[in-house]
C-alpha cells in the first residue's frame, strides 16, 4: 500500500513549457495551421508527458495482463476458461493478433501472468501470479482488497521495469476469458450505470447468454455492494486481476512520465479506474480505437478519449493499441522531420 | 482516347474465389469471428483485388499529382499560387508531411508535375506537364476535353510504371493551390449539389473568403455548364489537372489489379469521378481518413468509403493515405502470420 500511495502522490502534471514550445514549432511547419489535426495534438501531448519538444516513441512495448475469472462458471462466456492460457501462449509464440501487429511495428510483447488458473510452462510468460483466478463475483468478492492492491502494485512494478529497460511508450492489453463481464461490472459500479447499458456479447454470446450475463452483473453488484467512490473497492469486489494489473500500468507509466496507449473495452475500464484513483494519470493516456463491444464508446467518452482508429475491432489483447503506435510515432516524426517556413526561408501566409 | 477506352473496358471484377478462401481462413484464426473488424474486410478485399489469399502490400508508393489552378486569381485561396511549387519541392526533399510519413512506413514518393506553372529544376519531380496551370474556371473552362483525357491517360501511365516497378499498393495525393475550389466545383457538378454544401475553407480562408469561394464555384458551374453525366466534361470544364491525373491513377491501378488508397478531399473527389467513368474501379479503392475539409465526409459517403483513421486531418498531399498503409499492411500480416484453431490443434467454440 505504501508503494501505491507514493506513486499516486508522485504523478505530476504535464510539462506546460515543453507543450508551448512544441505548439509553436508545429504552428510554423510548412502546412496550414491545424491541418494535421490529431497528429498535432499527439505531438504536443507527448511533449508534455516527456518534457521534450522532440520526444521519441521508438522503443515500444505492449504489456498484456493475463488472468482468469471465477465468474466464468456462471456461463457468461462464449469460450471456455482454458482459452485464456491458450491465447497467452499464442502471444508469446508470436501468432496471436497482438503479437503479429507488434512484430509489424517493432514493439515487444510482455505477457504477465497476474492470475491465470493454469501455469503455462516454458519461456515467455512472466509469472507474477497473485492467485489462480479470482472468485466468482456472482457469489462473493473477486478477491480481497489486499490482493487488489498487490495486483495494482505488481502492474506498477511491471511498468517501472519497462521504463528501466528503455521502453518509451507502452500499450495496454489483456487476455482473460470472462473479463468483459468483470469490466462491465466495474464500469457499471464506478459510474452508477445500469448493467444492461454497458454489457455486450464479449467474444460472441447469443441473446440468451447476453441476458444471463446482464443478470450476473446485476447480481454481483447487488451482492458485493462496491463503493463507487473507491475504485479499489470496486475492483476487488467485482473486478479482476487483469483490470487491477492494468490500473498499475497506467499509474506506473504516469509516474515515470511514459505515454501509455489505451486499448479496447477492458483496458479502457481499467483506465477509468486508474483515473479515479489518480486523476492526473489521465493526462498520460493516449487513445487508440473504440472497441466495438457494447460499452466501448461510452467508456471512451467517460474517459474523454477520442479514438485515432476506426477499425471496428473488439479482439482486445492490446491489438488496437499496438496499431495506434504508428499514428503516435508519425506525430513524433512530424515535429522532428518536417521543416518550418522559416527553415526554408519562406514568409508565412497571414 | 484509345488507351483510356481500353483501360476502362479492361477493369475486371474482384476475384470472388480468392475472397471466399480468404474469408474462410480469417474465420478460423484464433480469435472470435469478426473481432478484427475492418482488418478482416481489408484482407478479403485485397484478396479480391490481387487474386491472392496472402497478398503483400510491402512495396508502397504514394503518387502526388502537382498542378496549378487559374481560379487562384479570383482570391479563393489562403496561400499564393507560388506555394504549389514550394511544397512540391519540399516533397522531393523529404520534408513535407507526406514525405515524412512515407519515410516512416517505407513508401516511396512520386511527385508528378502534371501542370504546375513553374518548372521546378533539379532531380525528383517527374515532368509530365500537360500545360502550365489551368484556365480560370470562373471565366471559362479549366482546359480542353483533349487535355483532360491526356491528363487522365498520363495518370494511367504513371500507375502502370508503378506496377512495372513492383509497387503493390499505391496511395493518391496532390498539391495545388486552389484545388479545393476545383474539387468542390467538380463534386457539386457531378452530384448536382449546391456549392455551399460542399465548399470549405481549404488551407484557411476567413468567412469573407469562403463566401467568395462559394460564389466563384457557382459562377463556374453556371458559366461552363458541365454535363453531370459525363465526368470528363465536368473535369475539363471546372476541374484541374491534378484531379484528372488522379482519375488516371485510380483507373490504371484497377486495370493492373493494384489496391489504391484514397487520401482526403481532392483525392476523394477524383475517386468519385473515376468511379463514374468506370464503376468497377471503385472495388480497387481503399479508404484512409475523412478530410476535415467541409465536403470531406459527404464525398466519402457518396463513394461508399468508411475511413480507417479518425485523425481530423486536412493537409492533403497523400498524408492521410500514407498513414493508412499501416492498417492495410496489418491486415496482410493478420491473414499470413496468425494461426487457425486447426493449426494449433484446438477445437473451435461453437
Amino acid at each position: 500500500m505504501e508503494m501505491l500511495k507514493e506513486v499516486i502522490e508522485g504523478i505530476k502534471p504535464l510539462d506546460r513549457w515543453a507543450m508551448k514550445e512544441a505548439r509553436e514549432r508545429i504552428d510554423n511547419l510548412t502546412k496550414p495551421v491545424g491541418s494535421l489535426g490529431k497528429l498535432e495534438e499527439i505531438a504536443v501531448r507527448l511533449s508534455g508527458i516527456t518534457g521534450k519538444v522532440y520526444p521519441r516513441v521508438d522503443k515500444k512495448a505492449v504489456i498484456v495482463m493475463a488472468a482468469d475469472n471465477g465468474v466464468c462458471s456462471e456461463g457468461v462466456t462464449a469460450y471456455p476458461p482454458e482459452v485464456t492460457a491458450i491465447i497467452a501462449r499464442c502471444m508469446v509464440e508470436g501468432i496471436a493478433g497482438v503479437s503479429v501487429f507488434s512484430k509489424l511495428c517493432g514493439a515487444r510483447v510482455r505477457v504477465i501472468d497476474i492470475g491465470m488458473k493454469e501455469d503455462v510452462p516454458g519461456k515467455g510468460i512472466e509469472n507474477r501470479k497473485i492467485m489462480k483466478g479470482t472468485g466468482n463475483i456472482a457469489r462473493g468478492p473477486a478477491m480481497t482488497r489486499y490482493q487488489a492492491v498487490k495486483a495494482i502494485e505488481t502492474g506498477i512494478k511491471v511498468a517501472f521495469e519497462s521504463a528501466d529497460m528503455g521502453d518509451n511508450i507502452i500499450a495496454t492489453g489483456e487476455v482473460g476469458i470472462g473479463n468483459t463481464t468483470t469490466s462491465s461490472a466495474v464500469f457499471a459500479a464506478l459510474e452508477g450505470l445500469p448493467p444492461e447499458e454497458v454489457t455486450g456479447r464479449g467474444a460472441g454470446l447469443d441473446d440468451e447468454g447476453l441476458q444471463r450475463k446482464i443478470r450476473v452483473i446485476r447480481k454481483a453488484i447487488e451482492l458485493n455492494k462496491p463503493d463507487s467512490k473507491d475504485a479499489i473497492d470496486v475492483i476487488n469486489k467485482v473486478g479482476g486481476l487483469d483490470i487491477a494489473g492494468l490500473v498499475g500500468i497506467y499509474l506506473g507509466a504516469a509516474y515515470r512520465r511514459i505515454p501509455v496507449v489505451v486499448d479496447g473495452y477492458i483496458s479502457s475500464v481499467a483506465a477509468l479506474a486508474a483515473a479515479k484513483i489518480a486523476p492526473l494519470c489521465r493526462e498520460y493516456m493516449l487513445p487508440s480505437h473504440i472497441s466495438a463491444e457494447k460499452g466501448g464508446s461510452l467508456v471512451a467518452q467517460r474517459l474523454g478519449l477520442e479514438p485515432f482508429l476506426n477499425m471496428n475491432m473488439r479482439l482486445g489483447e492490446g491489438s488496437g493499441a499496438v496499431l495506434a503506435f504508428h499514428m503516435i510515432e508519425a506525430a513524433t516524426w512530424m515535429i522532428r522531420e518536417m521543416k518550418t517556413f522559416d527553415d526554408i526561408g519562406i514568409k508565412r501566409a497571414e
